[in-house]
């Protein structure tokens, strides 16, 4: 329900209708509007481990510059999935700018995303020092974060938002070979 | 209004509220809701245009790398005028994924935006053809975006923001560089 209509149209009535609950289920489920809110950043953050790391054990091993490129682009396809995923995301980032509510665990689940792509930029170059791959990798996410929101918002194609990080993950490791 | 509460929260009564005046001529000048949206929009772009671009006519001439290192960090500045603009234009472009109302203006006003990037870009590398300036215009202000919203959201401090902007800088020139 987020992901289609956003975290300030939620409504906790709508949302119990939709489960075919009740409210007081909900409630105690999930405490207050906060716990829904914190429940669905760790259920998408959930699923988008599950779709950027799960791979046929029968296909052959990705080289470390495929795995970079696979997990980043992952999260650019036009699937009911990463559409809703990515959708939820910017919504709980843009309300965190109004609401600091959810602002840590943000914070949290933005850090482990950085990490996780600065240990893959690592695999690819491992000579260079930590900061440089972990700044290396706060760029490539918030630019993906940037590239998903023009994206949803009808900015551009999937195609093109794609090709553009690329280009990125390009530039960044050009970058770091010459650092 | 939009900056400090959101498009969602926005109600007309309010904003007639606000400015001291009846709806009734919130209405009469905006037309309606979306009036208002398209308003906030052109407003964010002029602002944006003059702090960007405002020099003092006695300082000595930018290089093109220094007009566009300045031009972009300009808008990451804590500053009022620049977090209440970024607020809004965060606002509009997660308000158009669920809204498809504003979409036209604003995939408009992005275009504008790559485009200035792109011409500031092909000044410092003349000799890159314009495709490759486009798609790196497109990245940098789709970084700006990304790092501005984790900025807003209190994510990650200003100094960061800027310092990860000028290494997206770069990393971007490098990569036109060797093209």
């Amino acid at each position: 329900m987020i992901a289609r209509r956003g975290v300030r149209g939620l409504r906790v009535e709508e949302l119990a209708a939709e489960a075919g609950v009740s409210t007081a289920l909900i409630y105690y489920h999930f405490k207050d509007r906060t716990g829904v809110l914190r429940q669905t950043l760790e259920f998408i953050n959930d699923r988008a481990e599950r779709y950027t790391t799960d791979r046929d054990p029968d296909d052959p091993p990705l080289t470390p510059r495929e795995e970079l490129e696979e997990t980043l682009l992952l999260e650019l396809q036009d699937t009911v999935e990463v559409r809703e995923n990515s959708s939820a995301w910017g919504e709980l980032r843009a309300s965190a700018v109004f609401d600091e509510v959810l602002r840590e665990d943000l914070a949290r689940a933005t850090l482990v995303w950085v990490q996780e792509v600065a240990a893959l930029l690592g695999q690819v170059q491992p000579m260079v020092p930590a900061s440089a791959l972990a700044a290396a990798a706060e760029r490539l996410t918030a630019l993906l974060e940037g590239l998903s929101m023009r994206w949803l918002s009808g900015g551009i194609k999937i195609g093109h938002a794609r090709e553009l990080m690329r280009g990125a993950i390009d530039a960044e490791l050009s970058g770091l070979g010459q650092g």
